[in-house]
């Protein structure tokens, strides 16, 4: 019995695999042993699938004893993956964190769990959210809070909550999230992990319940940024079906990783906006760019006050289209809903077309606006999120939303690829997120410069005491 | 004296100037005279512009009198061109068809114009339309009613109404339009010309006054489709500051024009929604069929009832972001606005933001939908109203911009490039258009379908008898 096991990252357990150095099933124990140990404190999962990953694991360790020729094409193989219960899953209830959907099950996968699992995955289960994503505290009392395993009187942030537990705990090596606002990059920041919103029409959104279909991105939550490469290799395509998929060639996304970001020009957001947020955030993310520039980057502060307005059109766009999609069950059955959830649809009902057109044209604005920025820069940096954690008890969803997606909401509406780092801790030992912007389809140099940075920095390699 | 010199398509009048048939000044007169002997009938224009179209003029016959090496880069030299009086042009009334405007005179041209300038065009005027471009019959209670020179009893189509009143009329060889929702194509076809909406984000839309920024094209007007791919290649092209504008490199719209069309696959619209129109109108369009096969196509008779959601949501679409442009506008001084267009930014104000996000939604998918259906087809046929030009008594503006948009806001919505060529007459002698849609940035091939058509046929050889 080893039990670090399930702290490996994807890419180094791929390669023990390989090596029979452990079974896939062993590894698959580790982890369910995690769940088993701690979700009943944690709440990460909503519906565990143990029996169906020891029996994915099983086909896998065949596979791996036959050492098939084309064994590199299964980048997946044998890997322990968490997918936040909003993908429809096979035969399997998928929530979506709400009592609506407490019948929901799907006979066909989504189109990123097909991918998944064509690639050799072993799932082990259906992660906790924030109702119907429409929120990032994880407080969801439908199934259960969801604590942050740095410290349990804490959120874990959302609506991938819980994904992102699963991933600082051993749970899961890795898992699939969605982000509308932040939704993958918050909780991933909390809880000290890599979260990757890739490029908007980038990977399929195709069988996920969706909450706007203007800003729904699907992407993987890993343990550092080499593991996202891998896991977007996987899920990246295009996709016929799903409207907003984009027919862009994917890229191998790991090929330039180890290249480093020599020379690169690296805007360093400032001003108001950004540099109102806790003290040692602001700290942390100051002592990221100095990383940024032992790495050779040529570092310059940007005044980024723009942002604002790209948040609240964000988040306006966002209600507008949850309440267009959840109409007839916020007519039907507006109770059903979780307070705060039911609060936004209604606000979001509330919006006028004008307000929609608005925010649809500042959408558009904000698309051409950082076609021009990233002419002048291969990255902008800023925070994941303007504070830590907060404490579960007292915590407002919707002021809450407010405040943590003011970094992350931005390049929803303008559909950049954004990765979020660990940078550092508080004095209270809670994880502190960086956050790594590229221009459209340039994942690959957001993972580079993630990957460049975890190599000089070891806030990843922290667990939780648990 | 030439009175026929008004009635040359413009790339006769082009090369006729290049042998010095006449002179650029000649052609001039020879429109300003149908500007004064027609226009206090027929309302076509709000500011002609005779002392800058022969300074202009002049301007052109000096530099054909050179003939300078590089001429052929003039594409537009010496040639009578009008403008839809919402494009901005510097120091002339932009009146956009509005009270509010009156004394709008703005310090620059619009993009669209500035191009057509530096290609050495003499601009004649600035036509009427239907107040800020949200109509179709160009029953303007502020600068006049616009009437069809077919039937002066007819409404002319609308918004760019003397736009193609002046191209059916020779008070210009051609003109720039507008088209939202049909605002090209419909008075086109109503007044027995060709009428192109480009691909969205083909042509700058910069310094038009804005109706829907989601859903307006800048295109031409003119006597055949050879002119308005010469008209084409003078506007298309990449934009930055136009957030609308998309990055694709413009063609030479002309070299395959008179490649035919054999062999292609062409899809005639069928089904209830698109037969249940004219009688004359389904026979004419029929007939345009007879003539594509004898042209070697291959044709298939396709059910389009899905064009009526599309039509639905390209009229919500344009009615909200139209309100959401002239929300204070209409707050503040609503009586202002013609009844009519009052009411419609009435009706966009009240749209809620689950109906615009629906609506959004229909133009995502409506997308997607046409990639796939040009897969499969060349081309798209199908009338371009179901409806000739209606008697202005009588005609109610929001009825008949229902009827009359049916067939050419699909492809507003979905951003297809689409052409309207006269394709008959009725027994009352009023015009008919047949429409033409290809794929996206598919222009080439719409142009290039309607010149080989217009080969085969005369019906843009006819003129009103004024």
């Amino acid at each position: 019995m080893q039990p670090d096991l399930s702290f490996l990252d994807l890419l180094s357990a791929s390669e023990a695999l390989q090596r029979h150095d452990f079974s896939a099933l062993e590894l698959a124990e580790a982890c369910l042993r995690q769940i088993e140990r701690l979700n009943p404190d944690l709440n990460a999962f909503i519906t565990p699938t143990p029996e169906m990953a020891c029996q994915q694991a099983i086909s896998a360790d065949a596979l791996l004893a036959l050492r098939p020729s084309n064994i590199t094409d299964l980048a997946l193989l044998g890997l322990p993956i968490s997918l936040k219960d909003l993908f429809d899953t096979a035969d399997i209830l998928t929530s979506a964190g709400s009592n609506f959907f407490a019948g929901n099950i799907p006979s066909e996968d989504a189109q990123a769990v097909l991918k998944i699992r064509l690639a050799g995955a072993v799932i082990v289960g259906k992660a906790n959210l924030h109702e119907i994503a429409l929120g990032v505290t994880n407080i969801n009392p439908h199934f259960g809070t969801c604590h942050n395993p740095w410290d349990t009187a804490c959120i874990s942030g959302g609506s991938s909550g819980g994904s992102a537990v699963a991933v600082a705990t051993g749970m899961s090596l890795a898992a699939l999230g969605t982000d509308t606002g932040g939704s993958i990059r918050i909780p991933a920041a909390l809880c000290g992990v890599v979260g990757l919103k890739p490029t908007f029409g980038r990977v399929s959104t195709r069988g996920v319940v969706p909450l706007s279909w203007n800003l729904d991105h699907v992407g993987p939550i890993t343990r550092t940024a080499r593991d996202a490469a891998r896991m977007l290799s996987v899920l990246a395509g295009f996709d016929p079906h799903d409207p907003a998929s984009v027919d862009i060639p994917a890229e191998d996304y790991s090929a330039h990783l180890g290249d480093g970001i020599h020379g690169w020009r690296v805007a360093m957001a400032s001003g108001d906006y950004v540099e109102n947020v806790d003290p040692e955030i602001h700290a942390a993310v100051e002592a990221a760019g100095s990383v940024f520039k032992e790495l050779g980057a040529r570092l310059e502060k940007v005044e980024a006050s723009w942002l604002a307005d790209m948040a609240l059109a964000n988040s306006r766009m966002t209600q507008a289209d949850g309440a267009a999609f959840h109409r007839k069950r916020l007519e039907m059955h507006p109770e059903l809903f979780g307070v705060d959830v039911r609060q936004r649809l209604e606000d979001g009902r509330a919006l006028t077309s004008s307000e929609y057109s608005l925010a649809r044209r500042v959408q558009v604005e904000s698309r051409r606006y950082f076609e021009q920025f990233f002419e002048k820069y291969d990255l902008l940096i800023l925070p994941t999120t303007p504070i830590p954690a907060p404490l579960i008890e007292g915590t407002q969803a919707i002021q809450a939303a407010r405040q943590l997606t003011r970094f992350t909401a931005p390049f929803n509406l303008a559909g950049l690829p954004a990765l979020s780092v660990p940078c550092g801790f508080t004095g209270n030992n809670l994880p502190i997120g960086l956050q790594i912007i590229s221009k459209h389809w340039g994942e690959a140099k957001v993972l580079q410069a993630g990957h460049s940075y975890q190599k000089l920095t070891n806030w990843h390699i922290r667990h939780p005491g648990l």
